[in-house]
């Protein structure tokens, strides 16, 4: 099972989003884990990778289950597990573009705008929005349609 | 790849252990994430199936990387990721026995000496002890002698 970490810093109320050229759609920069990496350190690299620069005070945001079912949604085609993590600063001057596309600071507000998969929305809002860590499954068709979602959200409590 | 997801109760001091019969090492209830579920629902039914009682205020503490060497260390065998959970609060009186082991109540500083695999002996510890997500990869031989690990930690920042 495929496992892909990404990664959104979010400095100054700005996000760093790559665009795609297939689609037009935006995406965090991140990548495939590597066998035996761990998801923090996969994420910090696919980052420096794609941008050229390092992320710094990096932190899980959320654990999903992403499953691509048939048109009739009757049989699950692919499965792998999405690991996307926050970084609130920045070491570097991130590339204009790589291989897989543009590099582009966007005001993160924009995440409620602009074209992307809608689980990317659910799951880049909560990330420079919310407190605690996101959970869930997105249920996709092979081309992106978001067949359906659940969520689930905790916050830590340290003391008893 | 095989997605497993435990979790620990800690209630006034105390944690939830299952002792395995094989070995006489302590673990904390779970197993594995079925196709489609998240890690947070894998957790919490593996917990309620294993124990009869139903985990409350649930947060995510650790993901690891889980990789099995053969006794040269020159072979991966196998290799899965670990999901550790913290739960505060518990609803319902636990079973004291179920098909995989013995549940026992412990004091939380136990976890530092009763018998366990070395890598779990830290992730529990974490767990119960420290703020934030504990993240690493613990490369271990097929009779679990821990070979190496590495660890990351982070704490979430909400304030720019």
């Amino acid at each position: 099972m495929q496992r892909i970490a990404n990664l959104l810093v979010f400095k100054d109320d700005k996000v760093l989003l790559m665009k795609k050229p297939r689609r037009g759609w935006y995406v965090a920069p991140g990548g495939k884990m590597e066998p035996g990496e761990s998801v923090y350190t996969a994420a910090c690299r696919e980052f420096a990778e794609e941008t050229g620069a390092l992320p710094e005070d990096v932190h899980l945001k959320g654990v999903y289950t992403m499953v691509i079912r048939d048109d009739q949604d009757e049989q699950t085609l692919d499965e792998w597990m999405l690991f996307t993590f926050v970084a609130r600063g920045l070491s570097g001057v991130p590339m204009e573009e790589n291989r897989e596309g543009k590099l582009e600071w966007h005001d993160a507000a924009e995440l409620g705008t602009l074209p992307m998969a809608e689980g990317d929305r659910t799951n880049l809002m909560f990330a420079v929005s919310s407190p605690g860590i996101q959970y869930g499954t997105f249920i996709y068709t092979q081309d992106f349609r978001l067949i359906r979602e659940e969520i689930q959200r905790s916050e830590e409590r340290m003391e008893p």
